[in-house]
């Protein structure tokens, strides 16, 4: 019945030879090798190609992930909310930029105490309407320097942007008015993009939301704004957008775990699969009443249900298929001959990364069969 | 930024008046008066045909909600994983039914520790196997008092659960030589019968199980076993399993809540709606680009996405359809007459409120207009 509360009940096994064969499960695992490795390539893509790099925290909301990408010379992260721009700046994570409009007035109280505790040009904002911008504007007023915001544009995915060229002008000088703000750039993040499985059919799409996206830069630099920042491009789109010269900064978050859609999406390229799995669920079998499937101690709490099914890493010879089988179970179906035993572990590919990681309250860090450390998870459900 | 790290950012808003209407958002809302309208009429039923009730904290995951329950005469709670047993033991709650097999040498050693803390008969544990029946007992013997089982059946939904009745008279009997646990019922609970939809069909499928459960409590108790718990019983059942006379206990979760489903599943029994929806999902309407549509806080972070969509319930007149918008956004279509403006809060009925509580830290209990207090989940990720 020891259990320390951040750690978890499997933090015995941290440094227990093939501890990582015993966890309790359903627990939610992280390859420190695979996870540095993808850390380094993405990395040196952007320094290939001269782009800025600041990895989207929405996927992992970890601050030890957040400070490997910052050595690995990220410019800072993005954040979708302001709960995980609080985990990143109580941390000491620089170049923190919210992804989101801030909407609501103790948000913008929130916000704001944020940017002075993190300091000068240390936190920027999107915006895209006026209205929020005024308000913004007021609570800025206490700041000793004036907070930097960026322009959503809404990049044909329309969740959230300004929806033209005219409209970005109207709200820049609004932006400007305002005496309080400093208007940095752009944002057009092509969500609706990111994955589309046929490669031409992606890099196509990505072409054409630069196209817009450089003419909305011109017709905002024409009229004598500054825009210095030029942000987007998932880890969907990397590949195609890293060397076009439109975007000056990359927001990618999947690329460090992978999970199943993107290795279809990312399949087939110039390097193959670029990045390696570095995220997994282990399970335990709980129940093996029938001889064609077996029961799993995780469903629709352990695995994100957005999207596709999980896929088995490792635990079962053969094919296998699982299928929800409730909250907490789940249901895999094997070759008879391979029906994995009671209590045995098997190990999957997560469906959609970010909900499922949102998930757990920690990371199992392993390198092969051994737990080497626990990781929070600091920024889960901070929304 | 003086956040509390167990109330959150809302924690100010408690008793002043109006304070439901700035919250935070996304934010889970809890209605006092409806939750404890529902926990009362599920209690009055149960008392009114003489069976036992156990709800199941996998719903709410809440030591306040099941204290509550408690108080309105359930004999304990249900459970289905360790992690919910522990946080209800640790919180004083008696009568803990594990409802799920707990398989694996650690999860069994947190097991039995969790007897020992509980004291006599105050938890039990579901079993289908031999194979665990004989470690679980290898552990049960540093107990001062034998532990107490559960024989699991299939139920027809063949999640866990031994498969007929041969294999469970096969297991009591493995139960009995351990001479370390003590035999005590019968769970069946039949998941897949829970959300059919049509009243009839649902009604027949719930006697077929009856009938199955009442001849393998016959043949149990035909061969000298004591059976005096059989247990099984859903939100979906319980108006035709309470006066069968086949279950002796109850073990339904979902009436606490009411989500969109069961509000489907319910509508139209003898008293109508039987429970009223206690639980909503506050959002913020954080971009309005559109005028068909509106962009808000709230996405597959913040709503379970294995089921229906989430339903407005304030905030919007005029009709209205929900869709996710990534992980952190919904988009709302409304009648452009009645576009909700920026920053408008909107509240839904949930989706599948199981694994939608499960996305949150804490619930906001709400009276009228006004925010009472904030209840931690401590289940919450305790898997």
């Amino acid at each position: 019945m020891s259990r320390s509360p951040t750690l978890g009940p499997n933090a015995y096994l941290i440094g227990v030879p093939g501890g990582r064969h015993t966890l309790d499960t359903p627990a939610l695992l992280l390859d420190r090798t695979a996870l540095t490795r993808n850390i380094a390539k993405m990395a040196a893509i952007a320094e290939r190609h001269g782009i800025g790099l600041r990895p989207h925290v929405k996927s992992h909301k970890s601050v030890r992930i957040a400070q490997m990408q910052i050595e690995a010379g990220a410019l800072g992260v993005s954040c979708a909310t302001l709960g995980e721009a609080e985990a990143m700046v109580e941390a000491g994570i620089p170049g923190v930029l919210v992804t989101s409009p801030v909407v609501s007035t103790n948000k913008l109280r929130r916000l704001v105490a944020l940017a002075d505790k993190a300091g000068p040009h240390q936190l920027t904002v999107v915006v895209d309407d006026p209205r929020n911008v005024a308000e913004l504007a007021l609570h800025a007023a206490r700041l000793a320097d004036p907070l930097d915001v960026i322009i959503d544009y809404h990049a044909g995915y329309h969740r959230t942007g300004v929806i033209d060229e005219a409209a970005a002008l109207t709200l820049a000088s609004a932006i400007a008015e305002t005496g309080m703000l400093t208007l940095r750039g752009v944002q057009a993040y092509g969500g609706h993009l990111q994955h589309i499985e046929a490669r031409a059919q992606r890099e196509d799409a990505a072409a054409q939301l630069r196209e817009s996206v450089a003419s909305l830069v011109d017709k905002l630099k024409s009229a004598g704004l500054p825009i210095d920042i030029v942000t987007g491009v998932g880890t969907g789109t990397h590949e195609a957008d890293a060397s076009a010269g439109v975007f000056t900064e990359m927001q990618p978050g999947s690329y460090v775990f992978m999970d199943v859609e993107y290795h279809h999406v990312l399949a087939g390229g110039e390097s193959g699969a670029p990045f390696d799995t570095s995220l997994f669920v282990q399970s335990t079998v709980v129940s093996t009443q029938a001889p064609e499937w077996v029961t799993l101690d995780a469903g629709t709490k352990s695995f994100a249900a957005d999207s596709v099914a999980p896929v088995v890493a490792r635990g079962v010879q053969g094919p296998s298929r699982y299928a929800f089988f409730g909250d907490e179970h789940g249901k895999l179906v094997v070759d008879s001959a391979h029906r994995p035993s009671l209590g045995a572990h098997v190990e999957f590919v997560t469906p959609h990364c970010d909900p499922t990681v949102n998930l757990y309250d920690r990371y199992h860090v392993v390198d092969g069969d051994t737990l080497v450390d626990i990781w929070p998870i600091e920024a889960r459900g901070r929304l």
